[in-house]
């Protein structure tokens, strides 16, 4: 397929939603899809609440806490080969190439880059889509570290209402490394997997016409049926995670959105409030539902880099945050056949690489990522809006960039 | 009728949306109307956000401003006897009368009582229904006193769109005033009355089966026909407010949420980002989609108070503020027949009563209330969730309590 370069298709240049009223080919709606085609879609990630409803997460009142700014300038200039390439392109180039929408780089907690293009500015919340998944997943580890979890309960031991789904044989631990047996496919480019089915049932997608009122999250997840065994090969499925984030309401009596605030928003002196999209009863989307500004999602990456310590104060602890960054099992990762993530595994919902540098990943269709690389001192935020929701479609240009300037920082 | 009082119907003790997920019978829900009806519309006042889409008002990255503390525990005792009453009460049961979820009363700038109740808290936004109104037109006056609005100058010179409609013969000075004759009915009592369809058309009101989508707000304003002349007796029509919001943002290019980000909420040190409901096509909600803090909207009330100038910094000029504080025509008001409002008039969208000690208002459906009394150096901030919308069901109540309030204060 060939779609308009990120210049052409910058909200901005294609005009959406601007003029009062804006004209009607201008519109960007969900109850038409709209919102989720490109290239509208570049404009509907950063203003996903005002498409649809969500809860805020309060930062509370504290001070926005320092990031220092200390630009590297050179870093525009740094060289990267795309996986299966041969032609090298510039950091700059990069950006453009990946439909980047915010990116900030940290190098030992200051901003080294910052950039922000498209409709996106410094203040805007954009769509996290699956990097919330990580928030829920460190959740769930701090939890378990804490012995509030057990995870090697069933999850019937905290949620029963999954007996008669195929959650009713599986573990917590299974569930928070996504080695769950249940037929749900989340092939992207298929328009009739079970994700745009589980999608319609939050409202997060409109009805179709004919199509009965959703009926919720968790209702859905009720339904699913089970398909090989608990405990094998990887299969990254989103369900996965509003299962974990059941649980985690059961266990604490709050929901997701409330416990990103309270262990995270309110302690890390973000700058701004985040918003969680909910379904038509109030469930959190737990698999795809953050909203944030990219300096806050650097935030949260800078925190685990240092261990679980943010400017001095202790938010996770040292032992949460290996039994995420030392990843899971290569072995069941591999079966998942990954082309752009080689020897990566899956663990506590982070992808982690395993690689020299010990880099891992919290990674959201269309390009949302938070990279952390520990060696490198270095975490980088990046929102985008690609035409293609896989990151099969970005990483080949996204995670050489990204190496080579940990390198250059390194240099 | 009969309603549960303020303690039995407190959203708490009702349990809605507690549980994960809540049962059945304690949902509160857009699509079958459940938010807009008591008492479930105690707690959705404040979970607006969670209900329907909204735009974000970014209070910005810079400090709190201080709103001190110097508590009056004095005040609860304070004894008002309700319109048409014999029997006095004291001020905290004109509270429960009322169904108030959060008030903040300010004394020359000072906190002086302050307290939450149902499903309110200090950092939660509470719908402001026509509150939102007061915002809009004190904008417009003060892009009045700017020379950026010509008031004498036919609406159709800013929106030529509405040429056709009732609005193509009026001033934009009669739209600010509502001295507008349009075919539009605002009797909340009645079902058939024409703010339902103008909330449907905007989808702040959920479609009944077989309606056509939703038309937006804009192009409801353009099908509005005349009844009765311009200029002559007040009318309150919501559907002013949205004509008046579609000039704000021909004439600034920005809508009325970037306004009044603009305007009040980055300027006044406000502690919460706002949010303001928009229909389905991106259009504020400019009659009554603001939500905020009881706080926040006590600092904006405070900021006119002081003649425009907040903690040091002019915000609005003297001239602006002076040309709504001195209110409009006494004689128009009364045709329309506010037994609660005796010798009161209707100036930029602000409600003025004219009396010794000059209090004006901004007013919404259900106790949302912003009561200024210059001359007792106090500001009432109040919201509330009253089973009935009008508020000729609370003034009783609520004048004589703010009054005898202001009294104690002076004494």
């Amino acid at each position: 397929m060939n779609f308009l370069d990120a210049n052409d298709s910058d909200p901005n240049v294609m005009g959406w939603m601007q003029g009062s009223p804006p004209p009607a080919d201008r519109l960007v709606r969900w109850a038409d899809m709209g919102m989720y085609t490109f290239p509208k879609l570049r404009w509907a990630m950063s203003n996903y609440i005002q498409l649809r409803p969500s809860k805020r997460i309060d930062r509370g009142i504290a001070p926005v806490s320092p990031l220092a700014l200390s630009l590297r300038h050179d870093l525009d200039a740094v060289m990267s080969t795309p996986m299966g390439g041969t032609q090298a392109h510039s950091w700059a180039d990069s950006l453009l190439a990946n439909y980047t929408d915010a990116i900030v780089v940290l190098h030992r907690g200051q901003r080294v880059y910052e950039r922000y293009m498209g409709a996106m500015d410094e203040r805007r919340n954009h769509m996290g889509m699956s990097v919330t998944k990580s928030f829920v997943g460190t959740l769930a580890a701090m939890l378990a570290d804490e012995g509030a979890i057990d995870v090697h309960q069933p999850v019937t031991h905290y949620v029963p209402e999954l007996a008669s789904s195929a959650y009713g044989t599986a573990t917590v631990d299974q569930v928070m490394d996504m080695r769950i047996g249940v037929r749900y496919s989340e092939n992207y480019a298929d328009p009739n997997a079970d994700i745009w089915n589980h999608a319609r049932a939050g409202g997060v997608f409109p009805p179709r016409p004919g199509d009965a009122p959703p009926i919720g999250f968790r209702a859905y997840l009720c339904d699913l049926q089970p398909e090989g065994e608990h405990g094998q090969g990887f299969t990254y499925k989103t369900v996965n995670t509003d299962v974990l984030g059941w649980v985690l309401h059961r266990v604490t009596g709050h929901d997701v959105a409330r416990l990103i605030q309270d262990c995270f928003w309110q302690v890390l002196g973000m700058e701004h409030d985040a918003h969680l999209g909910v379904d038509d009863l109030g469930t959190d989307f737990a698999g795809g539902g953050l909203n944030c500004t990219v300096r806050d999602l650097a935030r949260f990456g800078e925190m685990l880099r240092c261990g679980g310590e943010w400017q001095g104060q202790r938010v996770l602890s040292e032992r949460t945050v290996a039994s995420i960054a030392s990843g899971g099992s290569q072995a069941a990762f591999a079966t998942a056949g990954y082309q752009t993530l080689p020897g990566w595994s899956y663990r506590r919902m982070w992808w982690v690489s395993h690689n020299d540098n010990g880099v891992y990943m919290a990674r959201g269709i269309h390009g949302q990522s938070l990279y952390i690389d520990p060696k490198a001192e270095m975490v980088i935020a990046r929102f985008g809006s690609h035409p293609l929701a896989s990151n099969v479609h970005n990483d080949p240009v996204t995670l050489p960039a990204f190496a080579a300037t940990a390198q250059a920082l390194m240099a």
